[in-house]
């Protein structure tokens, strides 16, 4: 299996970044105080389209052939990967066709359409998504990106992290949110290749923890029916992300969707920054105790923060 | 009348900037394109107790002497000028004293009790919170800092709009919300000294359209059963507030709280941060179309970020 080296996030990082923002990182002394430890989040949900995923869908678009792009690219997705992959080939003037669950929220169908790409609703089962999807290869002649298990995305995906290493010196641990795996595996591949001593830690919902049976069985759990409000963590991990993280990996650590609505309100209240559920998974890790960070240094991608404001969870 | 001048914004920007957060510009493709103009927010959502408050309130405590601040400080304030007199006087370690309202709401109580303040209540009318601050003054030899009408609390929020026209060159506007004009008037100073081309907007709700009223005049009209969602705009001018803002202003705008509404949830929306409403008159200005501002650069205070989550107003 080819996978990504730090070499290709260099050249990722160089690719996109007339594109993205560079995102800040923000600190809080009230919260460093509540946690026992100096925080550094790092801010994806001031990414476009509000999501790290700009990152990859970017990285990934800009890497085709003129000829590879003519026809437009396509994916399945319900989420950021979605409006990502939609602004990301609308910045090329090429069309995007995205398959989407009929049930999804109206509020992203609308965030999609907005990014001016084709919507193609099918059932909301992964064989209908699939088929759908293969259609659409089929008779577009579109170029399939993967939201996670695609080699560019996620070399795409490390260039945060990457930005965060080059702002932030000395951290003694990296937390990320895991769902398919994109952003974790870009994550370990940056702090991997630039600190030998920065650990990596994944937080993971306890309602959608496959990624953590993924590591102790040492084969690709899938996600069966997850339960959690981090419904950016539903996905199962990726052949390509499941062999960089089970490689490079510290920990996983499960967290209870109680502790995250607190993490996320606690963000919300003191840095005035609005983020996801799935983002606010990486604070609770730190909440949660369930390791001892007390006084480590300690970056946190912050991952995205596209929530529906009319629906918020307290 | 002892007017602050600009060398006294110089001196607070000194004094305080250990203390304060040197706060961001943030800048949104999406929205700038939704304005048709180059819009800058400076984010003092994010200052320390998520107000401009904070400034004006670090530079009074700081410009005392040991022996005035020996008996503490006082205030009366249900808002941001509340929580940022009582984390001001903690960081000296002497006593803050804040009248309150009795109906203040339970948020705002627990915030000001958090920062270690010494709250005194009384019945909601402006004749008692008076008396009863007189009684505070008279029993604790405390020193009263007004919320606003107050040389050294004016040249600390100057120091907001002086780290924008450091940051961003060639603004055409500065935007502001008016309340009781401690951050107007302190704008005013900064921009006025700063670039002679750069002229000053506020902005006020219509239902409290006092300062707007008080210009027309040219006396002020005090603020009679002011009726908006922005709760830090109800206040009266003051006489040092009035006699800068009436000298050097290029126009007071009203805004419906509709709009205003609006321009709060777009800036969630879009920048994924949170500000209150008070903050959000700003944009909701540029949107009115009651000035033509297409094409311009304007920089926007964003003025705070307290609100309370569970009660938001879509």
């Amino acid at each position: 299996m080819n996978l990504p080296q730090f070499s290709d996030v260099l050249e990722a990082s160089e690719r996109i970044k007339e594109y993205i923002h560079r995102t800040p990182v923000l600190t809080s002394r009230a919260i460093n105080e509540i946690a026992g430890a100096e925080l550094f989040f790092k801010c994806e949900n001031m990414q476009k389209v509000g999501a790290f995923k700009f990152r990859g869908a970017t990285n990934a678009v800009l890497s085709l052939t003129a000829e590879e792009l003519s026809k437009g690219v396509c994916t399945h997705s319900s989420g950021n990967h979605a409006q990502a992959l939609a602004l990301a080939a609308r910045m090329k003037e090429v069309p995007a066709y995205i398959v989407m669950p009929s049930n999804s929220p109206q509020v992203k169908k609308d965030a999609v359409a907005g990014y001016g790409a084709n919507i193609l609703y099918c059932e909301p089962t992964l064989a209908a998504r699939e088929s759908t999807l293969a259609d659409v290869v089929a008779k577009t002649g579109s170029i399939f990106i993967h939201p996670y298990n695609n080699f560019k995305v996620i070399a795409g995906q490390a260039t945060s992290a990457l930005e965060l290493m080059d702002e932030v010196k000395d951290l003694d641990y990296v937390i990320t949110p895991v769902g398919g795996g994109g952003l974790l595996s870009g994550t370990l591949l940056s702090v991997g290749a630039l600190s030998q001593h920065t650990k990596v830690i994944a937080g993971e919902p306890e309602g959608a923890d496959d990624a953590y049976r993924s590591i102790l069985k040492g084969e690709i759990v899938p996600s069966d029916n997850p339960r959690t409000i981090c419904d950016g963590l539903l996905t199962s991990l990726g052949e390509m992300t499941f062999a960089i993280i089970s490689k490079n990996i510290y920990k996983i650590i499960t967290v209870d969707d109680a502790t995250t609505i607190n993490a996320m309100r606690l963000i919300w209240e003191r840095m005035k920054i609005i983020v996801e559920p799935s983002s606010a998974v990486t604070l609770a890790i730190v909440l949660s105790e369930k390791i001892d960070l007390k006084g480590k240094r300690i970056g946190l991608i912050l991952s995205g923060g596209n929530v529906d404001l009319a629906k918020l969870p307290w």
